[in-house]
């Protein structure tokens, strides 16, 4: 008998209908005779909803009372689930965050688990229950109601998977699994079977939405297998799981991208220590998400320093740096929100020269200018005009062969 | 200054704008000096809409989850209201039943208060801050979430007021106080200044909703005035409080009506000890909420036994009646759901006889039947078709003279 952790978002909950289909799914796991916890997130676009009604009664909306808000949200959908799963004659109590035991920080609306306490869970499954336990929510130290913020149900799954020590966390949703590419844009993109944690932060880092970066990072650090799947079959999905040395792995295993961010260039910077630190340090205390970071070799004693953001944090880091443009006698400060990033992924990357000459050349056959690059061991990354990312992403999956 | 606690309903909060006002009423209180302890129900309809939901996902509805969803409601509320009051440079946070240290006992859906702690919100209250509380739930001394059932948000407030020694209670609906009749049926009904304890537990009990039985009842034990008023405007509305002694009282406060009920009769129960005993366990062991039972005398060694119950508990209660009615020897049973209840509510009726007589020839001279009565130290309630019962309700306001 193994225990797993399955995880079931908005989608996956949307309606009454589906609820008692995600019932059925874990009956049958059940029968199977698996010890089951299930996570949700709140139903449909509720909490779009939620923060359109506060915004309609608040313009200060203070964090501590947009957690309280935001929170209501799982409440709903972990209720209606443990009646339909009752329905079914499979016993089931639902538990909030806080019942849970999910401790985090003070931090409203972005706040980290501290520890997974996890009592009532444990002693819900000894007496044969399915817990049924609240995403993206927790209590703080000081007994505040917290919510973790992007990506948040996914880490709680995981969180409670590596406290639990279950098998596996799966995750469902209406995506089937990891892909080579967004079959959206490239339609013989594949299913991979299994990506490894790396490749998995890296694809998630450059715009697959599929599985949340902080619970990869959660899932790699705490060794918790995470099964990406389907939540309307039964069909295998994408296992993310530690990297398995006996096995080759493939040069690429994935080409990712992401049109949601902009760039902002501050121009002729003095080539100085401490001048960039200090710019960086206002930004990061604005809570601006810096991505991709470039500085030039220097000309002339100035330097030219690119990075890009979300496009929501534009306005904020513009502020930022103008405010310090004349401090650090920087020329100009430049925006470029038509801008979108391409990367291809893969751990075989390391052991395999010559694969970013391969990239820069398929994008120059396209005529595709490459505007910025940033690498890791197991990624390279190029910041493209936005209209021709499509272009670049089908072009690049079809050097590397990953449709075969 | 005084503190008090000022209790919202649905309608009340129902939208956005509603809920600026709400925080404009509570913000204006704190400048006049006071301390605001606020409760809230959930919004507009949307208790409702949950249940609705729950019976479209589940057949089973356990109380447990009807408990976990409900409870949902008034923390949208809360939390919203929280954020208008923050708008307005009000500080301001929101406290679960559970937070708030609302204590009850493990009845899912209709939960009994077992104790207020209020740690939570002296502590808010010393920091100058305005609590703002979740009507209508708590949590048990199993430490799972529970709701309060009908009139539960008036309960808290009440309850609320105790714990913290508020100077009084207030509570704001669409219904600006507590009047003669109900001014839908009588168009002259007058708003009554003040009533007593006693006379607001006749007056819930006997038909009108403005304020929940059991917080009356609550308020009278622990000595809680309340005060009924309009959420619309600033008019003093009706003083719910200990009788004053020194005042003559009127000899008749109020004429109401309630339609909600059917009778159940049990024809020819062999008069002997236990019989009802064993019939009306039966009933209570059902939950079957019996509100006036009537006996006539005895005849040839049996009797009638009728009683009213609320039309919703109608099939249960038949069903227990008939599965009894062999057993004890009954004939038969019958029911009928075209009744209607009149009362008339008055503390002075202690020492001024014959109001019973004036209102059964009222009654008489409109050709109105009096199919059952009962009584009480303050109020007289006669059981009428129901298609007649607006005409009493009218005939009686006059002949008391409540509209003067």
């Amino acid at each position: 008998m193994s225990l797993v952790v399955q995880k079931f978002g908005g989608t996956s909950v949307g309606d009454p209908e589906r609820l008692r289909a995600v019932a059925d799914h874990v009956a049958r796991t059940r029968r199977r005779g698996d010890q089951v916890v299930v996570v949700v997130s709140a139903m449909g676009k509720e909490t779009d909803e939620l923060i359109r009604l506060a915004e309609q009664t608040s313009s200060t909306l203070p964090g501590r009372e947009m957690d309280m808000l935001l929170s209501a949200g799982e409440r709903k959908a972990m209720a209606l689930l443990c009646m339909a799963l009752h329905d079914l004659g499979v016993p089931a109590d639902s538990f909030t965050g806080s019942q849970a035991g999910i401790i985090t920080d003070t931090f409203h609306t972005r706040a980290r688990i501290l520890e997974v306490k996890g009592d009532r869970l444990r002693e819900c499954l000894a007496a044969g229950k399915v817990p049924v336990v609240a995403g993206f929510q927790g209590v703080s130290t000081g007994n505040d109601i917290t919510t973790l913020g992007r990506g948040g149900s996914d880490t709680t799954a995981v969180a409670l998977a590596a406290a639990l020590g279950a098998d596996a966390c799966e995750k469902y949703s209406d995506v089937p699994g990891v892909f080579t590419a967004d079959p959206r844009v490239v339609p013989d993109a594949k299913r991979l079977a299994q990506v490894s944690f790396e490749e998995m932060l890296e694809i998630a880092a450059t715009g697959s939405g599929v599985v949340a970066f902080r619970a990869v990072e959660f899932a790699r650090n705490h060794g918790v297998p995470i099964h990406v799947r389907s939540s309307f079959s039964w069909e295998p999905g994408t296992w993310v799981r530690e990297e398995d040395p006996s096995m080759e792995q493939p040069i690429i295993s994935a080409v990712t991208h992401d049109t949601s961010e902009a760039k902002v260039t501050v121009v002729r910077v003095p080539d100085k220590p401490g001048i960039a630190a200090r710019l960086f340090r206002s930004l990061a205390d604005e809570n601006v998400n810096l991505d991709m970071i470039v500085q030039n070799v220097s000309q002339d004693g100035t330097t030219d320093i690119s990075f890009t953001v979300p496009k929501a944090d534009l306005e904020v880091a513009v502020g930022v740096c103008r405010s310090h443009a004349a401090e650090i006698s920087a020329a100009d400060v430049l925006t470029d929100d038509a801008i979108a990033k391409v990367s291809v992924v893969g751990a075989g990357m390391k052991t395999h020269p010559g694969v970013s000459a391969e990239m820069f050349e398929t994008l120059a056959d396209r005529g595709i200018n490459i505007e910025m690059i940033s690498t890791s061991p197991i990624r390279i990354t190029c910041v493209v005009r936005a209209e021709q990312v499509e272009e670049a992403v089908q072009a690049l999956h079809q050097t590397f062969r990953l449709g075969d």
